[in-house]
């Protein structure tokens, strides 16, 4: 099976079993025959892709009752990855979402680590320094850059802990965040995951 | 007595009970003959300020042993302010301090309620929507306006609610911040209550 997820960025491939990334200016979808199982968010590729026989989009197999139109559909597919649990995407945006037995409980969306180190320097030349990702999140900070990192990680990581278990993190910044959090399954293949279930229940209903 | 603040883009004053604030583009310390004890991240102002006679920089009776060297100057201030409790400065960053016994235990820099919002708006035209302050913040989100407020919202206050009590919150975004803290304090004067208070010190070592 070859799954494919189309950002704006990027594109992230899952061909029979294992996992590969490209930029975005590489992706040349025509050259391949096989059928290709595909989510999409980047609108310059959309009617391209619509004319290819092989690629499938599999927006269409999502039961939209279960979400909200505006959600993000790789948001969608972690989703339904996972029965049960806590998914956190901790890319440029990170998501935080709740499955209950399979039925999406909602979520939130924080700021991506590197959009709030941003957000920090714009604010200020002496908040334009670097997170410290060592920092012991239970304290009160005593230097700028602990107070910056517990100010942006402590109250989001306390956040998700609190949302119950199991948290399963992840995207670019999984092994980061994870660090903070002892009980975290990082899946770095959820949304392929997500991608593979969904096109099973399609195939099945 | 007169106090006055003085910032990058605008001033704080207290005239004999008054508060007032006014543009930095209006500013003219000279004009006045009174004594005036300041405070002042405006580097532009510094030496005209430092050239005058009645114009007393009361930063050099900070403690500086119970802060730390690059802590801002009004962060320090509302900290004097207070004997017990966690202060909550809620202004371009959101400073957040606990103050235990008179002695400053830490704290945490967040980012501002407009910070954050432009910085969502940065990420994804998708997530450059206002925030929705009826939120209710122990809800999970279900679509996005909520998302990004609980997002950023709900993790900030409950962090800020687990630090103890009582809570005082000053700054522009003091009464947004406090609509979601039902024990809150909110007292606009903090920073002059806390300059008062160094000045008393100052007097009577």
């Amino acid at each position: 099976m070859i799954l494919c997820d189309i950002g704006n960025t990027s594109v992230d491939w899952y061909i029979h079993g294992e996992c590969s990334k490209q930029g975005i200016d590489e992706f040349a979808p025509s050259g391949l025959t096989e059928i290709v199982y595909y989510i999409c968010v980047n609108a310059k590729f959309e009617s391209t892709l619509n004319g290819l026989e092989n690629w499938i989009n599999i927006s269409s197999l999502i039961e939209w009752d279960n979400y909200y139109p505006t959600m993000g559909i790789d948001r969608i597919m972690v989703c339904e990855a996972v029965r049960d649990g806590v998914i956190v995407d901790a890319g440029s945006a990170i998501t935080v979402d709740r499955v209950h037995d399979g039925k999406f409980q909602g979520g939130f969306i924080a700021l991506g680590v590197r959009a709030a180190q941003e957000a920090y320097a714009r604010l200020s030349p002496a908040l334009s320094v670097s997170f410290n990702f060592e920092v012991d999140l239970d304290k009160m900070a005593k230097n700028t850059p602990d107070a910056i990192t517990v100010g942006f990680l402590a109250p989001l990581i306390h956040e998700i802990k609190s949302l119950g278990r199991p948290i399963y993190v992840t995207g670019g910044d999984a092994e980061v965040l994870s660090s903070f959090i002892e009980e975290a399954v990082v899946d770095r293949s959820l949304i392929f995951k997500g991608m593979q279930k969904l096109i099973e229940k399609g195939k099945v209903c």
